[in-house]
């Protein structure tokens, strides 16, 4: 089944203790759709600048992602700068959100007969609006972080009643819900509607925690990780493509699709930008799945 | 096969979150000994003082713990007072070494056809002397601290190099070989002898590391810590009761061993001292193994 992504799509300055790189492709719309892509069938939802770089461009043709939903107005696309001191949290340098600003996600007539919507991190207003749009959308998942939970807490619960799965970061559910056990705040998270609830834990990997399910993925044992930036879109993006491909939500494929993503993402974080991403392949992934369950199944 | 566990017995006091308890047993030898014997026959060695109280020795007799390497002393027991902020670090009020100051430990001959040993953590000249002691010990282990290895890292390094098995902190591991990334700090040891390295991680559990294995168990999902103390000697009495009881290293029982010590661990630290621990059954134990088999297996 094809999924829709929607979310930002931007040109980052990045500094890690591997390096630094500027101009590269960001966003969470990016990495999720090209990851996505290996399992079957994206189609983007964004905006960008008339500055987005050609090339930029034709990659998500090369890889066949639909344009459809991809709106080009005139003015400079999204920015964010992040310097990474240790490797754990960005600390933001800059960010311009210029056409992103303006930004009204429209989804495309021929995108509704998609089964599965993965909502990145932007502002839950706009995540709302996509909904409304898309109420025929099977299954629906969100990430958020931290900014939205400070500046936009109603609107963002407004959200999570409405979709089927939250990608939330450890940190980012304990301040949600004021709970401080993961699993009890993972619990309230349930209580508000969605099914499942994805708990990223960084370099400890990431549970899932659903009505009659917790299951937990390890990282992938990275040896040196290059750039972070984009960990959890990419972690999203083999979550979302591989539970579209089998068109599936029971928790046998849910437990898979926490490997999947935990594989995705290890790939990512192993070079700068979507450096690795663009590369990745089906094999690739395949053969770092075997791996985890070598680390983890007894 | 027995186990021969030799360590600290002690009278601790503790404060965390949930509240406040005094003169109750601690001590990395009292922990991993009671847990130890769900899984078989463990050999005690360890130094009380004539204070200590006759319920706590009743209730090592109790459990059949064999106390020949008990040895009661004129003075005062070692104390420890340590109070938990949160709950991943302790700080520690008071240390009084007591009779501890003087432990020479001793290896009764009766236990030494045991093939299992288990150093618990005390000063590496204390670990070496046992070892030299104990040189037909087929399968030896230890666990050790962050102040040992500032103080005695020399001595640490010799112990090391004479075990199988090292349990240790990821903190600990990163400041024993300077080694930032965990898994090339965990091979960094294996040059060094050991046949695995358990890397524990607190709640975000731990992993061994072996020739040709990684293995990741997480924690078993507690919703409320009580009191951390001797959750890594649980772990260890676990660990080593099961691969003393299965009579076996290869990677199968090691991975095995890391659930059973995950599980052990985590039934001490939901309540004070060995509350939990000393009312352990090896039912409890199956039950909750088979908990996280259903968290972590495909």
């Amino acid at each position: 089944m094809s999924l829709v992504i929607v979310g930002s799509i931007g040109l980052d300055d990045i500094e890690t203790p591997s390096g630094k790189v500027t101009n590269v492709i960001g966003g969470s719309a990016s990495y999720a759709s090209i990851v996505a892509q290996n399992f079957g069938n994206s189609k983007l939802v964004g905006v960008i600048g008339t500055d987005f770089p050609k090339e930029n461009i034709d990659l998500f043709k090369e890889k066949n992602i639909s344009l459809e939903g991809l709106e080009i107005v005139d003015g400079k696309t999204f920015r964010w700068g992040g310097k990474y001191n240790d490797l754990n949290k960005a600390e933001t340098l800059f960010t311009d959100l210029n056409v992103f600003a303006e930004f009204n996600p429209i989804i495309p007539k021929s995108y509704l007969s998609s089964k599965y919507l993965f909502l990145g991190n932007i502002h839950p207003d706009l995540q709302l609006n996509v909904l409304n749009q898309f109420s025929d959308a099977e299954v629906t998942a969100c990430d958020t972080m931290n900014f939205w939970i400070t500046g936009a807490k109603n609107k963002l619960i407004q959200v999570i009643k409405k979709v089927n799965i939250l990608f939330i970061n450890e940190d980012e559910i304990r301040s949600l819900t004021e709970v401080e056990n993961v699993y009890d705040a993972a619990e309230a998270i349930l209580k508000l509607g969605p099914k499942f609830v994805v708990v990223k834990r960084g370099e400890y990997g990431a549970f899932v925690y659903g009505q009659d399910l917790i299951f937990n993925a390890p990282v992938y044992p990275v040896r040196k990780v290059v750039d972070p930036t984009g960990a959890g879109d990419s972690f999203a993006g083999g979550f979302m493509g591989f539970i579209s491909k089998m068109n599936n939500l029971d928790n046998s494929t849910i437990k898979k699709a926490m490997f999947y993503g935990t594989v995705t993402a290890s790939i990512n974080v192993e070079d700068f930008s979507i450096n690795n991403v663009k590369n990745m392949t089906i094999a690739e992934i395949e053969k770092r799945y075997k791996e985890l369950l070598k680390i983890t199944q007894i």
